[in-house]
């Protein structure tokens, strides 16, 4: 039997505060009813900051993320239209997938797991594009699957270098409410978001927030859609509401995550996920591993994947912890499965937690047959969190 | 400040019975372990004797019935595709908006609300359709909007008396778990249902139940879809997962709403829906008021759509209970608006909650003006309940 | 298996609203750090205006209202001392004979079981008590036993009139925070109260209210006291604290409670006391049944004991609520067993709920045999909560 | 704001796991129905074992741990009685003011904070002891203030070495459920548990086991007891019931708290403690810091108490741990208040929670200016965890 906490570090769902637990504890209510309102609307409102917007629109699509993303294709493109996206993790991959799916063409710059959205190649794409077929960039801001951050704000820049006017949208699950996220000063179009990653909820909703051009897009788009209409959920918004019967509960956890972010202060949040990030980092380094990010630069502050030793299978690095130590890794997806495991720090976490990533990490590594010197990236990260510039050149032999 | 229980009497989401509200409150867990399984499994499997199958397969999605409705068309059907239905309430209405969004050719029978799905006009439409041009017929079986079940049974015998071989997918979101439904014996091809209603959960997630000739279909289907593709999740449900993040505590909360229903039996919960429905209608006639329903065989066992008298709004009624009594009733919907209101009595309840239903509709349609008869209902009720055959002939004088 | 709410009409513990219980889901917490403090405070200041005291000292005692008792006793009286009471039902009963056990010499007046405490044979004690031997008077506010409230100004009036330093201990269990409780203005020595009634926590915590006269006499006292020393837990909470490990999670939700009754205002919460048992005692009389309490004047706004009739066993009665119809009433207690059924009417309730604790009582007074009119009882309280002043003379015949 | 889990690590109230939070979310219920028993018997059965008694019988008393040391002494002695006791931390100091409260004659071996109940003094005093004096001897099984724990089967050889029929009294309250106690073959006649403890529950009942012996004695015993009155109390536990309104949310948590204990295998619970507690013990020791235990042989292994380095003020690690790593303490009590401070490491505990009250004690040690090695703690905590014999002289010099 299991004791103690269950350490989770899956970049997500992430571990739910007890106060959003709490919220959640809800009788059911009528959500025709004039009250429903007054949780909905503090939500929408509350959401933008977190978005990085004035402009846009926000619905709440009950499901998940990848509604969200599909909810993007359908209300504003049309079957047969292009779309460039780079395809550099799971994620990435597999909203190409849906992309397809849907009938779009898809123009897809593969690049290597770990390397972020090539902003260069992107704006040679856009440049090339001279009949503007290209009606979307589909960027994904924090590829969960290779912890790689990419430049969004860099992408708008290639779009607007190139004088090209498709719509830009963005995968913000993984980053969104964690790290800063500016939709209006990128001019993101399109912006995803799921309750169970930053926001600290459970799985069960996806957020899309619309920019004004996202909007008018929606007139001349022919794609079919009925339960991920954007104008009639935006509609029935507007009145306090929804189109079909919604998971209140989640409502009332957004409210009090929302309450959580507005407490810390979105700036002290994106500190505390970066400095957090930089010890787990530290430590990482500290065990002699390496990332699966090609570069520091581009390391994500919300997830870290983390390649297992040649000859170590991470599938069993993550089933010792889960087995012995209780404590939840993220797996590597695709093709890093077994050759990558995933260390989620993201939500509501503190420095505690991250020395027990760490510590469990280098117990489950060891215990897998990894020459991993106990103690050396728990070490490592206690410098970074008690503010020591540098940590000091451990003279431990391995063992 | 609203006090004491607040009387829930909306047709879904319906009340949470304690034992699985606790169920609910989980810590957040790794939905791609394989823990996981151990939950979607004896859900699945549950779910099957509640739709009546052993031949078909069950996918959840999150999201609402709504999804699962949009499922049900994506993944069997495609573009141009002719469907057969009747509209004679709004949820049927809405289902024909949406097949119609799809980008089906939508046949519809349009009855009075009030009205049963009519079969023998059904057949008579399927036996004209000598071309076979008709590719499914779809049923609400319970009109939420006006509480009437309709026999679905009666439809499929309209199918095969005609020997038509379109598919036949039935709308159970409110009858699904609260009266029969026997989807294998019915020769059902896509049964719908949703958590929030006699499953007795939160909203969040569509049930789906696909039979062995809908599962065939989704080999030809050419509809676009891909959040809601359903031999993905189908698959996925197979290694004990989800395509993408579910949520997980309804799936706990699933779990122990199954449990329930098998440990009081399905026979008992669908002979106490009837019991108490018996209850709720004697009492609705003894006031002196016409159900929306245009007759007693059709009166749904889940829902009762009541007419206020003439002059009496509806929405007078509804804001009176909610405000003066803390009580909540359905409104009318679409045409039915401030001309009825709705009790739900679905999912968790008993005698003594059906009682407050009735009093208080008493002390608040009087408050709005209408000529009632305090305690004639709940009298009728209690007969009801007492097992005595007949309430006596009240000599109450109206007041 | 019992489905639907659980209707719960014991006097206590009554229903936790879901915003208590919400309240009460906290992890635990370091008693001793300094962030107690500010649960703890709020707390004893929110009770202060619940009691009617501005110049008491409050402490909250691990355990129960008995033990507010005991500690009423024990912190300010020493063994021999003369108390003087009436016993008048179960609990003034139990209170004398905690008394005797403590060593106390209990002066008692019996009087009958549904007649409150004589304040003129007080008056006549006290007069007669020429050389003071008489140390304290108890007084049970409220005998939830009976259904009974006692004239607690009339007793201080009593003492007033008699010239008689007594002190003035009252059992506050079943009507502080439910009905008018004036400890000041009454001058009240010792005020007790519990966790579980009109403040709608569960069980777990006494709470007791010292008036300086009260405090004085912890000096003098000479009786054995430890656990429940009230100067060491007045020095305890007057540090933010308590002596040992206090039941955190019932502070959180005694904060919640008195959020609560601030929300509404005392003097609504008792108007709607008053209200709501007027209409349980229209129900009672209309179905021919006779209260214990002797007269309307004296019955109690949060509890009602009713009387079967004549070769009704009250104990089939509350079996046949229970299981037949998940309704839960409190039993004749003592010399009641049998003969008696109670029906609480305290804490979070509304109009509806009462006309479900009529309505089920009515069905199982009949199905016990008794000679009951459906419906009687159900409208003559809904002819209350309509406003009407009269309930109509039904002319319904006696089945 | 402070972020991520709160890490308890005082001797509690300890964490309590998800399963028993949940478990104690219960609508109130009528403690004097019949159901009531099927709650109350499997707690008082299933503590038997853990309590190490077949013949004892268990009383649950709403309060705390400090009611059942109260009612052990008010249930079996008598004014005037001398008991025997040890006084070596903070604990059995106050068990021996409140025997001097209650009006016993104490007789008290004092001996260093640190040191444990020094067996053969016991036995020294038993045998001179010639005339039977004492009516008891009273163990502080763990001193919760010190880390120690005593022999408590070797005082039952001491007074069965002395022929002495003094009654055995034991304070478990920081051991029961954690480590072996084994009341029947160390003849103890008072056990004392909490449920805040190795229970893994909140705080709110006091547990007490009384042998045939306890038992007889309460016939004679003529203090004055009423609230903790035990022959009251266990009359009502057979009947299924309490003498007065029970907490019942923590019989629905202690039900759960023994399924986790029988799930997991008492064996495995006292087993897993030891662990825990040899990787805090090799922890301190790597950080070079000493234990209030004065040996390692005495060191309990539900609580450390750990001194700091000359010139640091353990209240200033324990704010700092507080403050900035959301992360608890316990205090040094009494004369150790600003000398030590505590880890208490009991109840629902694993190996990464353990790495987190090293490393946060690390962190927060050299914030307020301890001379500590960051990482030394948690690495020699790993070594043990791990398996691994001995723990690598670790060369890392001192910063």
């Amino acid at each position: 039997m299991m004791t103690g906490t269950a350490h989770l570090f899956i970049p997500g769902p992430t571990n739910v505060p007890a106060d959003i637990q709490r919220a959640m504890i809800v009788p059911m209510q009528d959500h025709r009813a004039p009250e429903f309102a007054e949780i909905l609307q503090p939500v929408l409102a509350g959401l933008k900051p977190v978005f990085g917007t004035s402009e846009a629109q926000i619905a709440l699509l009950p499901g998940s993320g990848t509604a969200a993303w599909e909810a993007a294709i359908t209300n504003t493109l049309s079957p047969g239209d292009k779309v460039l996206m780079a395809r550099h993790g799971q994620f990435s991959a597999l909203w190409a997938d849906m992309a397809l799916a849907m009938g779009l063409k898809v123009e897809i710059i593969d690049v290597a797991w770990g390397a972020p959205c090539p902003v260069r190649e992107v704006e040679r794409r856009l440049g090339a594009d001279r009949h503007g077929e290209i009606k979307a960039v589909f960027v994904t801001h924090n590829e969960t699957a290779t912890g790689v951050t990419s430049d969004v704000a860099g992408i708008r820049h290639a779009l607007d270098a190139s004088f090209h006017d498709a719509l830009l949208f963005v995968d913000g699950v993984s980053s969104i409410g964690s790290i800063p996220f500016e939709m209006d000063a990128w001019g993101v179009d399109m912006a995803i978001a799921g309750s169970q990653k930053g926001l600290m909820c459970p799985a069960g909703l996806g957020i899309i927030a619309a920019s004004p051009r996202a909007l008018a897009a929606m007139d001349t788009s022919t794609m079919a859609r009925s339960f991920l209409d954007l104008r009639a959920m935006l509609a029935a918004h507007q009145a306090g509401s929804f189109c079909f019967t919604p998971p209140a509960q989640l409502l009332h956890g957004l409210r009090a995550a929302l309450t959580r972010l507005q407490t810390e202060g979105l700036a002290n949040v994106f500190a505390r996920h970066q400095r957090l990030a930089e010890g787990i980092r530290a430590g990482v380094a500290a065990m002699g591993l390496k990332m699966v990010a090609e570069h520091q630069i581009f390391a994500s502050d919300t997830v870290t994947a983390i390649r297992t030793p040649q000859g170590i299978d991470a599938r069993d690095v993550i089933a010792i912890a889960r087995n012995r130590y209780n404590t939840h890794f993220g797996g590597g997806l695709g093709p890093l499965a077994g050759k990558a495991f995933r260390i989620g720090h993201l939500g509501d976490l503190n420095e505690g937690m991250c020395l027990t990533a760490l510590g469990i990490a280098e117990l489950s590594l060891k215990a897998a047959g990894a020459p991993v010197v106990l103690g050396a990236g728990v070490t490592a990260a206690q410098h970074v969190y008690a503010g020591v510039a540098q940590a000091p050149a451990l003279s431990i032999a391995a063992e």
